[in-house]
């Protein structure tokens, strides 16, 4: 999507590098950061320089692929990457899809195949990221108000956006939309990432405190909610950004319908119900501080879980590249 | 209540001036602040320098006192005093109760009798708190996990606090308790200065995201939810600090009690619902900026509503001074 009118991807490879928007930096500086090799690529993801489900599976392919290149075992490096976020399933789903792709291969061809197989999967991600704005630019009338969570736009994913993308098809149609963007703390990526993203995109928004949601809710000033996943487990409950469970209740309450969209890859057949996702633990710090600023008092603590799980009784549907659906229809969608 | 082991109330008058802790240093800087005027104290009151309905009541009732003191005209002082800030109940409950005090007395007497009009005020109001901490307590069982939400303390107060009373009071039984502490956006008097006041009562507690809150209730790691209220309408409905209302609709869902604690100076039997209390829209600039620290791009829109409604059916009891009652028993138990 557009940063200052050029097209740009969230992550690519170039050279023996991979390139990455640093999402740290935004909205205040747009810079692009070189991952080198395979440290470089886990600590990208841990402290969330790239972020989103979409893009660190992609970045965790980009990281098989470019680990192949240097000659290093990719065994390790998927040992290395796979543990830096526990949540997002797509993180699995990216690594694996090139280590497949290296299975009875000469050892000469490996990297050439990693490359190729990492592209692959980051431009499947791409298309499936249009699709779902396709499908779900059906559901955003004119004039409608839509409440987004976090950041599911383009640069959680490659290009696009999962929550975002139905919002950006809905504008290029020259629908007439309004978008209320959550904050989203403790790490802000409302506030800082998809308002970047939409002014980018010339579309009109106001960034809300996280409390603020439900007040809009009541008021009947939302009329759709579109949020992101991390994982969807088979039964329809989903795991995304903390907060998201809290927006999903409130929808329910006032009758306004709640959307997830999310790529396949998001979905584990082989998870039963939300409770089996695991839910990663972030420093306390994150909730402490805000920038360099210390909100809370010496001495205080602090809890700081990063995502919510969300039952599958508050989802309207799930928006994915193949069609929308019922949570209770996953199964018979997406046979294993 | 203690400061560094010390006793304070958040608001008292010496000599010509009135003095009230700065609620915007802290929790890093504990200060007392001098307002020598009507106009300081109107500041204080918008730039919540002090802020909490049952402080700024007393504040308000003060500013009578300390423009009487200076020979001003008072009911010049209330125009000003009472259009500083919208929705909180008590101020206007504040700076009536001592403009009654000078009706019909001569000219010479009028300052001492406003300064013991605020005086008596302010003694009721901490009167209020501890009876509200005392009637609370009894529902606070020994292990609870208490939510609250925003600062209903006893800087919100003059004393002992509201929602935080009980609490204080528990700990005091010697009742084992742990609170969960919503840090409260935009303006984080949660983690700000709830977490500061337990720190100093030596409760421990936990600052959380906003977000994080109903993830911990649905995880049945929170028994009780208790906040404060800046207006309760006649029919139950209250509104309080943005938030609120999601923190309620929350607890319901999953079946956990939700209190309301309130000094009966905050119900306004004229309202005869929460539709009709007016909701202070504050700077946006609230949300852009966490201190020194712009979080939102240059160019992006945010919206601040201060307060929001919490209709009455998701109110399990109201805490006042006199009793713990249902909320559509208020017409009964307090009568104009």
């Amino acid at each position: 999507m557009l940063v200052n009118g050029n097209h740009y991807r969230s992550v690519w490879f170039e050279k023996d590098k991979i390139k990455v928007i640093n999402q740290i930096l935004l909205p205040h500086k747009f810079e692009i950061t070189e991952l080198k090799n395979t440290e470089d690529v886990a600590n990208a993801i841990k402290t969330m320089l790239v972020r989103g489900a979409p893009a660190i599976g992609v970045t965790g392919a980009y990281g098989i692929a470019l680990a192949t290149k240097k000659g290093e075992d990719p065994n390790e490096a998927k040992e290395t990457l796979q543990n830096t976020r526990p949540t997002a399933n797509d993180l699995f789903r990216g690594i694996d899809h090139v280590m497949d792709s290296l299975k009875n291969l000469e050892l000469s061809h490996k990297d050439l195949y990693a490359l190729k197989a990492a592209n692959d999967y980051a431009n499947r991600s791409v298309e499936a990221c249009k699709k779902i704005g396709e499908h779900g630019s059906k559901l955003i009338k004119d004039d409608s108000r839509i409440l987004t969570h976090c950041n599911a736009g383009w640069l959680a994913c490659v290009d696009w956006g999962t929550a975002l993308s139905p919002i950006y098809a809905a504008k290029r149609q020259g629908r007439r939309i309004f978008v209320y963007v959550d904050e989203t703390r403790p790490r802000l990526q409302g506030a800082k990432l998809t308002s970047w993203e939409l002014l980018n995109e010339g579309i009109p928004h106001a960034v809300i405190a996280d409390n603020a949601a439900g007040h809009f809710m009541r008021k009947k000033e939302i009329d759709i909610v579109i949020v992101g996943a991390d994982r969807i487990a088979k039964n329809g409950d989903f795991a995304n950004k903390i907060g998201t469970y809290e927006k999903a209740v409130l929808a329910k309450e006032n009758g306004i319908p709640f959307y997830v969209a999310a790529p396949s890859s998001t979905i584990d057949l082989s998870c039963e119900t939300g409770e089996k996702i695991p839910i990663e633990e972030r420093d306390e710090n994150e909730v402490h501080f805000i920038g360099r600023e210390r909100i809370t008092p010496e001495g205080a603590k602090a809890k700081n879980p990063a995502f919510d799980v969300t039952p599958a009784k508050f989802v309207t549907g799930i928006i994915t590249e193949k069609e929308i659906f019922k949570p209770e229809e996953i199964a018979k969608v997406f046979k294993r």
